[in-house]
């Protein structure tokens, strides 16, 4: 039993209460100024308004003014912020923390650093530390497919939990693990965070393949399949190339992760009107007025710049990650989607070179 | 170009026609005595019965009657017969095969062999060749995500040529790759046969997750993204054992064709109602009375027979493969299978042990 304060009440941060309550902890869950009517719902008693469910009862509630009082006496932080808004939530969040103290986060993405270099967010949240608490604070990241509806429904739930210190991911996952919600843990910081990026990239181009039925007027099960398997092939060169672990990509946090993105979603919608026939500067303009933030498609450019970075290092090449610069190709430099993945198909090797 | 004879006019083997006239070849489709109204309709330049699809009219076509003259100064023969029947069938190719024939394979599956071991396709082949020719005749075995009426419809899709030297393989690539149908080749056989039967049975506990929808009220996507993540771990773990490359298991044949073959089909449908909550035998029996052949039930049962074989060579533990475990008992022992996923998930490590 511990004391856990989550920070942000959004879909994800509150349905780990679920499993955490089941555990005995006693859980705070701290929402940030975007969460008043999500605090002010769950106080009432009344389900939360994301996914109209009731959280356990044994959860506390914190309002944006009580940052203080939430993270008081907690031994785990869990991070459940959007990765934009990440770095300005945690510098709120740094004051209360104590040495020893323990940081998870379910925040997905890249961010640039403060010196424009692109960066995983463990070493951004790291950056944020002050000299003192900078060896003094463990990060915990959590990957692997994971719907956050379903972990409050209780469906079975397989998930990732990495830390370069595996001791404190296992700490983690003993105030978490249940017999719904299991965590399997490792070292990899590295290769779960690249892939919890990554996958909504790809994510996209498996909606594409979705959408060239209503454009071909007959299914693409075949090239969906074929982008899926070199999408973890691409997942696994990035992550090596970076130092990570490639049992990530075809892992868990990779695989299983690009799997469930690729069943609904966002990301998949933006691939699905692209492959209908739409430009992509014309789908994004409207989701943007319709005010629809699509992860993969800033991660598409967050990859390729990366590979970018990569490829000054000798450690991989552009050129090698086919879809990557396809889904580029398409989505920043409005090419017909068709024709490229139709071309990248040609050129893919996969795991056998 | 070249002159290549096709085995079976069943959905897959007229499907290969088209990249094959494509690419300028001569090619005889030959019918089973299962396929004479399949020969009659084409003859007559009718649709294909199977998939309602016209072929490419220079696609010559034989009666179960004249196999010799189908057979008569072909290059290349492709058995595109189911597993139970294949050995069967290929009893009547043998006498016209000449030396430095090559034979590729659509079929997939395990057989028993005439000692009653359970052998991969090429090897079950390659054992009713007369001794003259063992050496003289090369077996080239396809896998990969491939849905034959895709494959008419030219939906670009990606597969895999597999042949002990990789030359016979390139050499059928040649003949085979298109601007649409894109061939990779390599030379592990064994890996691309082991996957192409064993997906069939892991995308039965695919139909699963989707089935509990209906049986606990809501989606399963996290369950379902987790049993697709151990099901390539588990294929990784046979394939190696086996003396294949577990590349294989995260490429094409294993990973891509078990997207696909989770997507629709027979073995998806058998996991569904099963999932949704029939008892197991109920539902084989009901599609035994439909005169439907599930090829991932009998999958299920070769897996697990074979890793006991495997067993007794030290190269594998039946315990390591949770989830193959966990279908037979839902398959042939009728145990609940919520129970069996809920418990098997809580076990499964992956890549991570």
């Amino acid at each position: 039993m511990a004391k856990i304060v989550i920070i942000g009440a959004g879909a994800m941060g509150s349905a780990l209460t679920v499993p955490l309550i089941q555990n005995g902890n006693v859980v705070n869950l701290w929402g940030t100024e975007l969460d008043n009517k999500i605090i002010d719902d769950l106080k009432q008693g009344k389900p939360h308004p994301k996914h109209k469910y009731k959280l356990p009862s044994e959860v506390n509630t914190f309002y944006e003014c009580e940052l203080e009082k939430a993270m008081d006496g907690t031994d785990l932080i869990i991070m459940a912020i959007t990765s934009d808004a990440l770095g300005k939530i945690f510098k709120r969040v740094v004051p209360f923390l104590h040495k020893g103290a323990i940081v998870g986060s379910v925040s997905k993405g890249f961010e640039h650093n403060n010196k424009g270099k692109i960066v995983i967010l463990p070493e951004l949240l790291k950056e944020i530390l002050p000299e003192k608490l900078k060896e003094e604070i463990s990060f915990v990241v959590i990957g692997g497919p994971c719907k956050a509806i379903e972990v409050l429904w209780k469906s079975p739930t397989s998930v990732t939990y990495s830390s370069k210190n595996i001791v404190y991911a296992n700490y983690m996952k003993k105030l978490l693990n249940t017999d719904v919600y299991n965590v399997e843990t490792n070292n990899d910081v590295i290769g779960t965070e690249v892939c919890a990026a990554m996958k909504n990239a790809y994510a996209v181009s498996l909606g594409m393949a979705e959408g060239l039925k209503k454009r071909n007027g007959f299914l693409h099960n075949n090239t969906k399949s074929a982008l899926f398997t070199f999408a973890v092939s691409e997942m696994c060169l990035l992550v090596t190339a970076l130092g990570g672990n490639y049992k990530s990509a075809i892992g868990l946090p990779g695989m299983g992760d690009l799997e469930v993105t690729g069943e609904a979603g966002r990301n998949r919608i933006l691939g699905e009107v692209i492959g209908e026939g739409m430009k992509a500067s014309t789908a994004m303009e409207k989701m943007r007025t319709e005010g629809i933030t699509v992860e993969g498609y800033a991660a598409i450019k967050f990859g390729y710049n990366l590979a970018k970075q990569l490829e000054v290092t000798g450690k991989l090449t552009l050129e090698e990650l086919h879809l990557l610069n396809g889904l580029y190709k398409i989505l920043y430099e409005d090419i017909p989607c068709y024709e490229i993945i139709k071309d990248l198909l040609s050129k893919c090797t996969g795991f056998y070179k």
